[in-house]
């Protein structure tokens, strides 16, 4: 192919912006790269497609959204004189594009039990790298804005903070493929309201209410969607599958797995092994994705053993169990009252019972959202954080992490 | 007619809702009255089409969609087994249509300038009695729940509360004619959230992430809309214009209006008028609508009275006061700064200077919107204040009443 | 003021597009222009709003929505390499602002019974033309794109053509405003089609079948929306009454008017008089609006004379009468017959029956909607009428005149 | 569980409706059956998402929304008159929910490559079939209503014609999640305009605007998202790799695939065997989803045979033939003059090298959307079929089968 030649910009469909241009023959090249067309069989919500059946979106679809907030963002930015070089701009285009690509699928389930030492935004990094190995330091000045060691810090802002592109497209996409209207947030006004003062991005005071119903909104999904409860029991259910399976395995029971499903339920996964056998557990990571859990569950659910095939016959089928939630924890005599009413029930060996019946504990401050803050931007200059602005918002409670207890166990054994 | 032949439902287009079905003979009578369809001239938001040019929409949308919600709520507590004779669903859809019947052109100006001592309630109440006596008494019961007389206490919240289908409509409304988007609310969501505890309107506990975002969304389009400052500069030039022209009539000169606005200007309407002279007062009200002012101004722009004509000629041509606002009053220095720049670069008179220059307070009381309370039921059967449910809202600030102090003059000569 | 000043864009809310930048400062300024801010005082389509209440948006709107449609088909041309200056630029955005400062309110009803010698096209003209000198020539190449005395044709066809930004706008707009959803056209990827080719404007051959939808659209809403037969029987009741209002006055009855309308009415306008009296008939012109028309009718309503004073009260109050549609004249055996009965019924004065029953025709030539081309370009450079290009449109039936015979009478009066 | 409980009705969020109320107990019973449930693994459109990301819905999706629109219309027959039992509408329901269960993954490519001699449609009858046995017959009027044996022939229209649910239903998702919004049709309209006459499903004539609207729709859906040729390409490649894959295993080679796949590869299933080995092949064929297919491209894309891994490869990484499309067959000389720049380029085998050049022919009569008829209903009572109805089609054309020919190699390979 012809370097030299003009770049004809491509043009994406896309149901929530309608057309999404690519902004360079760069970004559209990392589009076209297996690590992140694989994002399009990871979907962008895991099993909440369980409650909301619409929400089978992929975070392939997320990232391109990210990409065109992020293409508005500069464009903005740069109407209000900041300086923004062709560099920098394709460079924090590419860094949004890539920050999800260290992504499982089904991430929070199989982070909790199969590769737990290892979180997604390390795999990121890694991935970036490898890329910018294979694109010759193209990506030197993303990955450096990824990881907040450029002088701009304000880019890194755009790609991570409270008001990123990437949270701004996925509340906004996450509640229009669940149909969850309430979510919607004004991505475009909070675009235009942004602004950079002393290297750090801030809102013009105008802006305030905008962000008042931004922050409510998060808020509404984040317990209508992201917490619900019947996602959180679907979630639970895979992730007492996944021990089950590695478990069995480690039994030295012989199972069906998908090849890099295989991989990661043979073996433990250190930190340090990380470095060590780096660019083997990278080739199986960047080959599996939610097909394979899938897959490999529709096969359990005919093993003999009693525990896999039932939680796999309940994920392939939707056979959720009852879930209860609360602030505290749950007593003791509560649980064990349940356990012994499914024993009975079901002739369940006593085993086995912290497979279907069990406590968690969930809390908010997991997904990092309420940490850090959001500055407004007033006409004389001066900068105020959001929780003193805001005269409705009793923002202690906004930014305090809220903890959940749930309770699971199957149907009709309830006390 | 045929008193007697079945009602095959009238379906009316609505840009929000779609298709509105009017759900019976007689509401749909009601709909064909004059009364009523004197409302396709007020417009709902009186000048802010002056900085939204979208906000076109007329109060007659309105009465229709509110009848269109309660229908929908009407339904909906039906669904939940609470009582609701064909009786009372007819009255309270009667009584929600003709909630506004009173509301004169321009409201707020209105009633500041011309007509200070009658309010719209008033006269609502009493273009319904109107309508009672001629349509036979069949508004009885509406009347009786409009003015919260009927034993049925939840009746009278559906027409008017801090969740009324008037309120649930007109946000909703509001929002999509003006393109603030952000101020949509999920009437939908709300409606089918609502339910009766001890003749009392109460939202299902899980619709409290939703009553959140109503009351967010609520105070933007306050701060947004409602409130926008230059909204409120064109409201106080047209009060401005009014008090001029019914100041020069009560001077004894000639002045052209069109004979309802004639009438209201050659007239102080004092309480007592309204029981001796109702009929009169009346049929002059029912007459007067936006039109008539828009008229009249034009006409007024060519009077030889210097207050009269400029202020005309900036109401049709759109050319507003710079206006200020702040949270305390205006210092006196400053207000006789302004003037004294006026008086120098206009050559204005002295004694005409209050009229275009001059400090006015609002308060969102007035609009009582932050008065009475939500009640959230929660599964056990209990109720809660949103106030106490929602741990995020510092709602003594939600609730309290907010002053805003503005400062109106022409523009370049300011200080 | 400073002409030397940066021109920070304005931006204006629109419940379409979203935020609408304007341009650049002349075309700010010309927005802000007494005669464009009059088009804030006339509703796009008239009285369709007695059928679809949500259709009172004005051709202030309209003239914001073609700017911003324009401004997008620039810039896409020029992506496309071709060629339009600043200048071009600026003047294609004031012809299409100004298309329309030549509509009177109502303006069929009106075009018909008062002023039938002079067309909005003619004092769209005129007006340009004395803003032109306002001025001091700065809108001479605007003119010269309107009136296609342009070398550049092409920029006359983006104001005025098959697929003209006039029109691409209305038809969203009306379809918005009315709720009449299917009426929906796709803007946004009409204007990405559009190229030049010997300074024509033409569609890529991919956009084929949104043209396909375009034209079934704009049938849709013909049919649906601008020729809905209620709408028609308002315009209809609206032409008698200036009818007889001009009627009485020429036989020297006294008769209240609003000043410009009053001006209208006393005198009959020719062609000849345009130039004799220009100043005058300007003047008055821009001072008539939508609410001239409605103030003199509720006053009409009272008039001692029989005709006046029904028919107006049947316009204020939407009492419209019956209306049968054919594709052929009405017999004069049924006319008359129903002449019989409204005489019999209402004791109606035989003199005036055909104010009240009679029949008209309607073309849709008169809109001129199916005249010109629409030219499909395809990749290998060839050039078709999409008659050609589309296999499944018999186009001559598109582009044939429609004519419509209507019938109108009292209800209750039918044969 | 308690039969006799009362049924509270279900609600599930759908990004198009709304909520969706699931009508009775029965019809969520059968939505939560594995056969139901299964669909959530099929996407709507196969491989449509590698051109359109977000057409990523699935058949489940699908079915809810037609049960959604059914449930419509037979509420608004009911208000037209026409008699429908409950009996008779639960069945439709179930019809309608049931009518997609025999689907397999990438319909087209899986049922031309490896189940050729059996069709979606005799696939959801068997399974109806069964799922009545298990429900005891209650299925029993379902199937017969399907299978067009019930005397009331308008309700198999509603599961299967012109104006079906299901098709109503698909164009409007494929619409809404492709992004292409100007395939857009109005259901609700023509769900409202949907009468019965003489056991025959018409429009009203006043609906016959939205027909043509739909039809145009339809007819842009098909060559923009069904047709479009990158979709092809892609199913073509999917295709070709499964006639690999056969043919590697026909032979004896070993290949990995997932268990329910591994059955169909293996066996060649004719029209007897499905009645022989019926319970074996329907237990595979619903273990079959579109994961079986991607996660056993993703190992063969490591397999030795050339063919297999290239195939697989592309396919995972959305590597895409180019394609070219024309009206008649391509020249023999040119797929030959392709294939020698191919084997020269590429090193290609030549005894492979149909697996990558190839030539192929698609036509819509495939889909079968331009057969039978639909009927327009006048105010008379007469009744035309819309070819006649609509002046502007020339439907001859429009229910021509349009055939196309496509030409598939590797990029820069081209004449």
């Amino acid at each position: 192919m012809n370097a030299q030649k003009i770049y004809k910009a491509k043009i994406i469909n896309d149901p929530i912006y309608g057309f999404i241009k690519i902004p360079s023959r760069f970004i559209y090249e990392l589009i076209e790269h297996p690590v992140v067309q694989r994002l399009r069989r990871i979907k962008q919500l895991g099993l909440t497609y369980y409650v909301y059946p619409g929400a089978t979106h992929t975070r392939f679809q997320h990232a391109l959204g990210a990409v065109y907030l992020m293409d508005q963002a500069i464009h903005n930015l740069r109407l209000k004189k900041h300086d923004i070089t062709d560099e920098e701009a394709e460079a924090v285009l590419a860094a949004i594009l890539l920050h999800d690509v260290g992504h499982g699928p089904f991430s929070h389930a199989l982070e909790e039990s199969i590769i737990p030492q290892i979180n997604h935004e390390d795999l990121s990094a890694l991935l970036m790298q490898k890329l910018n190995t294979e694109y010759k330091g193209k990506l030197e000045l993303a990955l450096s804005i990824f990881n907040n060691r450029y002088s701009k810090k304000f880019l890194h802002q755009l790609v991570s903070s409270q008001l990123d592109m990437d949270r701004l497209d996925y509340l906004r996409r996450d509640s229009f493929f669940t149909g969850v209207t309430e979510g919607v947030i004004g991505s475009d006004r909070i675009i235009k309201m942004l602004d950079v003062v002393n290297d750090q991005l801030v809102i013009e005071a105008k802006g305030i209410y905008s962000i008042e119903k931004f922050l409510v909104a998060r808020r509404l999904m984040y317990w209508q969607v992201y917490f619900h409860k019947t996602v959180i029991a679907a979630e639970f259910l895979l992730m007492k599958l996944l021990q089950r399976a590695k478990e069995l395995i480690m039994n030295g029971i012989s199972l069906y797995a998908s090849p890099p499903l295989d991989f990661f339920l043979k073996n433990k996964i250190s930190k340090s092994d990380m470095d060590a056998r780096k660019d083997l557990i990278i080739e199986n990571f960047v080959s599996l994705d939610d097909d394979d859990l899938m897959v490999s569950a529709k096969v359990w659910s005919k093993h003999n053993d009693v525990v896999l095939s039932l939680l796999s016959k309940n994920l392939i089928n939707r056979i959720l169990p009852k879930i209860r939630i609360q602030k505290k924890p749950f007593e003791k005599k509560v649980i064990s009252q349940i356990r012994k009413n499914v024993i009975r029930e079901y002739a369940w060996p006593e085993e086995y019972i912290h497979y279907i019946v069990y406590t968690e504990v969930i809390s908010n401050k997991a997904y990092s959202q309420f940490d850090d803050k959001i500055s407004i931007l007033y006409n004389n200059g001066e900068i105020e954080d959001i929780a003193e602005a805001s005269d409705i918002f009793n923002l202690n409670e906004l930014y305090k992490t809220a903890k959940k207890y749930f309770l699971c166990y199957p149907k009709n054994c309830g006390v």
